[in-house]
């Protein structure tokens, strides 16, 4: 038998770095998840500690699972954006204001050895739905995470939308009725304020001021303060008029900004995740009617509005093709 | 002195297809535009009828100009979209409902020996203007041109979007106001609807219906169907301060869809061309003010927003380097 040379299997980490939870994964390059990592963590701390408190850990998963350097790819992180991308900065995310204007880039580069590569993590999320999840094999897609905000990302020929310094893809800062609600970002109206675990629970709590839907409270131990997305969800699913009502009234202002996407960029699918997702059944149905009745039928056609299928995972993922399609 | 070979100048022709003016040029590969002519049509007479009259003209052009048919490096046609980029079809323009349907490229093929080119005209109008306009050297900027309808074009990495089946770009059908008035493509609120030659002229009537502005209707001999754009603009230019105030009206609806596109695409620039650009200093005033107020201050940190250089040659031009493009 002739000589036989030892290949050595290398992997890449994901990391989705959230306001309360962050999530780290060992990744093949083939986009499967081998292990997961996760710990909460406290934004009031501010950015500096957060992110050193997310270096140590990320060190540890290291010396745990990697015996060589060069076994490591590298490593991604999807943090809440605008991300001005050639400095590798955070600008002002308006869900997480302790990190604004953090200089992400440089603090990692200084700690860690490995190549990372940032993302704004809605295009992580996007990005992982695309390799491995509900996009796959889509060239054009665009994706939208429902959370406490709502984010996106825009996929272009099969590259993530970036624009002239990284922000782009703000989806959920579409406006969509000039005349709407405050926003987090200093805007009125937009996407975010109506299709978000925050915008749905505005909902809830307006709709209980005039009076109405009181059974939504039953979900939430009677304390409107204690009203969350989920609970009005499960309002929704006990059968709550007015629960139900909010979720189609959400699904009609996604709709409208579905149909901004398919305008502007011809996608052949649409990709929905995040944790208000998960209450697809009570608003996908005034999403598609909105969107049959008012976009144009060419661009329109042969599109697909699709659940994501990788839950928790696609931020990881997604973070881990970004390192992946860096080392290239 | 030795042999010295002889090189032929080659060039493009530019096509820029309206509803009312066909404009044609022939264009050096560098961008500069050598001769032009135009003709007036008539929309009425249908799609066949239309592109047969083109044909004809286009073959006249070609004859008294080019000696030798490889002097023609290919043709480019800027049309009304949305158009299906790969079978070369006229989809159905919300302006133009003539075109609908029309198998544009089949048909020229089958007329005209030389490579052709189709583009929307949107996106012909802004090829042009990064080509040899105001937004040179751009490699992700946005194109607005304010007509009897509102089109436009998206370049991102230095190319043109086209998205999945050929059409994105439809700026004028953000929507904008989802309780607004019915708009051609079958939505409601559309930026068409009140940044286009269409929509002035509607806020217009609303405006003299309500007894306001009747100044206005001495700029189009006192007959409210004689009243165009154009008209409502001479008496803002002569002080009419409702015809003024539609101007800031529609400024602010245009910087809304503005916003839109500065959270989505992080452009560059935003260039603003077409007809109704000529009121430009009764809008721009109300389109920067509420871009301030209320889009990401990353994303449009270095933004700028320009007026366009070409005039009516941007849609020649386009078309031209479409043409040119594909030739490469």
């Amino acid at each position: 038998m002739g000589c036989r040379r030892m290949v050595m299997e290398q992997f890449l980490i994901g990391i989705d770095m959230g306001g309360t939870n962050v999530r780290m994964g060992i990744v093949t390059p083939e986009g499967k998840v081998l292990k997961k990592a996760q710990y909460r963590t406290d934004v009031s701390k501010g950015g500096l500690a957060l992110f050193e408190q997310l270096v140590s850990n990320l060190k540890d998963l290291i010396r745990e699972n990697f015996r060589e350097s060069n076994q490591l790819i590298g490593i991604g992180i999807g943090v809440a954006g605008p991300i001005d991308m050639k400095k590798g900065l955070i600008m002002e995310p308006p869900n997480l204001p302790a990190l604004k204007g953090f200089p992400l880039g440089d603090f990692l580069s200084e700690k860690i050895s490995s190549p990372i590569a940032i993302e704004n993590d809605a295009n992580a999320f996007t990005l992982g739905e695309g390799w491995v999840g509900a996009a796959k094999g889509c060239k054009h897609y665009c994706g939208i995470t429902l959370g406490t905000g709502v984010g996106g990302g825009i996929v272009v020929a099969g590259k993530i939308l970036h624009g002239a310094r990284g922000t782009a893809g703000e989806v959920g800062h579409m406006v969509i009725n000039p005349k709407g609600p405050l926003c987090g970002c200093g805007g009125r109206g937009c996407l975010e304020v109506y299709a978000s675990g925050t915008g749905i629970r505005r909902m809830a709590l307006e709709a209980i001021e005039k009076g109405k839907g009181k059974g939504i409270l039953k979900w939430s131990g009677r304390d409107p303060q204690q009203m969350t997305s989920e609970s009005i969800f499960k309002a929704a699913q006990s059968g709550n008029v007015t629960a139900k009502k909010i979720f189609n009234e959400m699904g009609r202002y996604l709709g409208l900004g579905l149909i901004n996407l398919i305008h502007l960029f011809n996608p052949e699918k649409i990709v929905i995740g995040g944790k208000v997702s998960r209450a697809w059944d009570y608003f996908i149905g005034s999403v598609m009617e909105i969107v049959q009745e008012r976009s144009m039928k060419g661009p329109s056609e042969k599109l697909q509005i699709v659940k994501a299928e990788r839950g928790d995972d696609a931020g990881i993922l997604g973070a881990a093709y970004s390192a992946l399609k860096r080392a290239e």
